[in-house]
């Protein structure tokens, strides 16, 4: 007999993350994390952070870091807000803004962890597919909606549009909130903060942890409108005042200061990225144009399953997706020159 | 005209978290926080941090808390939940936990979180008015709900209940899951974290925030059946996969190994404590029986919202709760011996 109490548990697919190797002398190109590690300002902020303040609960507002990214991105502090990693602010964002009778709308081959979040908050949804080419067809958004999700660049496509493509999403979606999530942007994309100023339904987000190598500490954020900003800090405050902790702060703030450095990085992934395209194609590979720490390939006479697993028994691990549409292609996050040469090597010897 | 993209924003109270004072030179006394540092285990694993590290996503089970957790509390790891402080716990909880028609209940004078949350989910709620000397009556507890929370000790009341008080919920609760919030157990309360293996409809929560002086790095477990707990996982891993940063791991097993700095730190407050009851008694207070690391106190004579503000005149921040029932009662958190002699000096003052 099944007990009564437990007719009241939400039933709710068991969604697993993705366990990530701990092995030693792996080449670790799977999970789109940065080759290089933090500014070393990141490395003094917490070594010379003084642990005595931890018995104070941290600033709600995370106002220091708040204050360093608007000055960052020349927006208001108003126009800011603050997340446990760009996964928390998106999921606060479509319970706080995605409130419509009209399924919300994203393309059929992007980031996995949105029709979770629509099962989780009781979201209806509609995909768009992209075309054969991957790209997004920005006519499709013309149709009604209850809101628009979109990444730009896309993953695991690897796809960026421009500031027209935005400005046309914009145009068909006057009734909508429209959020643009540019986890990758950093690495080559076109982004729209600016646009927050002319759009108020515009929602713009951004993370940590691929261009500031900051993964491990969970800070994600948005730019838009003080109206949206308002509506997430409502939804936001009513589930968790303090999401980010003071060590994050105190890092985050040390991140954002270092221009030098993240620069330096971007342009460091960005130039592997090209040349490692180059090697791909002459390989024979389909590699998509991107914009971002990934690519995104394939080789029509070559099974991607069968070279992951191979690579993988090399100990170099890139990512694989069993997902329609895409089943023979491999996404490679960019490592650093070394790796990559280790990556390449590998796949040579493979087609032999 | 108002825009039509409006109509979907979530329509809910603004929270606003109370903004904590950053003044020098004031005995802060008023956000329950601990006047001790962590443990030096905590500061030495900060300082050994390597910043490098955090280029990679956390574990997302954070196994190395869960397991230090686990053999603290000596149950299996698959009973232990992890969240980003307690209050990301509990709203997890209630999400996960309680979906019934029937309401919710728990004490009238309680966490004021507990409202929040229900309006934020939709959840209904009924109160059962604690008595004229702020017990709660297990009695109450015996109508049909759709789940039942209880903070014990209880706040702001600062009284506990002992394990009878929880058989006995649990056996008027067998259709209905029961979570006990031991925010405050540390300071002298009775944990009900054995009875989580009689009981498998029973959760416990706890908090990193007050005990371990760690408010500021936001760390919250539950302790529960496997059952419990993978419904918990199942709704987190569908929100946020990696709330609890790589810092925070590392920095809260230091704190759960060092048991006897952990003690020692409780036990000073509970010292604390025993004393400035009895001081502020002999001034003609009303003090409960706290098992909590802060006082419940009242003056039949005096208005204690003036004194309040006169404290706050006097750089002293104590609590006032402009709330029904206890609105000539105050909240002191314990600090320090040097600072409680200060409030009680300041409160003599005042008196005269």
């Amino acid at each position: 007999m099944e007990n009564l109490w437990t007719k009241n548990l939400r039933d709710i697919d068991p969604y697993v993350p993705g366990e990530q190797s701990s092995e030693k002398d792996i080449v670790k190109i799977n999970a789109n994390e940065n080759p290089y590690p933090p500014s070393p300002k990141v490395f003094e902020a917490i070594e010379k952070f003084n642990a005595s303040s931890l018995r104070f609960y941290p600033n709600a507002n995370a106002t220091p870091l708040k204050q360093a990214l608007a000055d960052y991105y020349n927006v208001d502090i108003k126009n800011v807000f603050l997340g446990n990693g760009s996964d928390d602010v998106i999921a606060i964002a479509f319970q706080a803004l995605f409130n419509s009778d009209l399924p919300i709308v994203y393309p059929d081959l992007t980031y996995s962890f949105y029709p979770v979040w629509c099962s989780l908050f009781n979201i209806s949804y509609k995909n768009y597919p992209v075309g054969d080419d991957f790209r997004i067809n920005v006519e499709d958004y013309k149709e009604k909606n209850g809101g628009v999700v979109i990444p730009n660049p896309n993953a695991p496509t690897s796809l960026g549009e421009g500031t027209e493509f935005v400005e046309k999403l914009m145009e068909y979606n006057q009734d909508s909130v429209v959020i643009i999530d540019e986890a990758y942007v950093d690495f080559g994309g076109v982004s729209s903060v600016e646009l927050t100023k002319k759009y108020e339904n515009l929602l713009v987000t951004g993370t940590f942890s691929k261009s500031r190598s900051l993964a491990g500490l969970r800070i994600g954020f948005a730019i838009g409108s003080e109206k949206l900003i308002s509506v997430l800090e409502a939804v936001k405050n009513s589930y968790n005042s303090y999401t980010i902790d003071s060590v994050s702060i105190a890092a985050g703030v040390a991140s954002v200061l270092d221009y030098e450095y993240f620069t330096e990085t971007c342009n460091k992934i960005i130039k592997t990225r090209s040349r490692v395209t180059d090697e791909l194609r002459a390989l024979g590979f389909r590699v998509l144009d991107s914009q971002t720490n990934f690519l995104f390939a394939t080789k029509d006479d070559l099974s991607m399953k069968d070279m992951f697993e191979y690579l993988k028994s090399k100990k170099v691990y890139i990512r694989y997706f069993s997902v329609p549409r895409i089943e023979n292609y491999v996404r490679i996050s960019i490592g650093t020159d070394d790796e990559m040469d280790i990556f390449l090597k590998e796949v040579k010897e493979y087609l032999k």
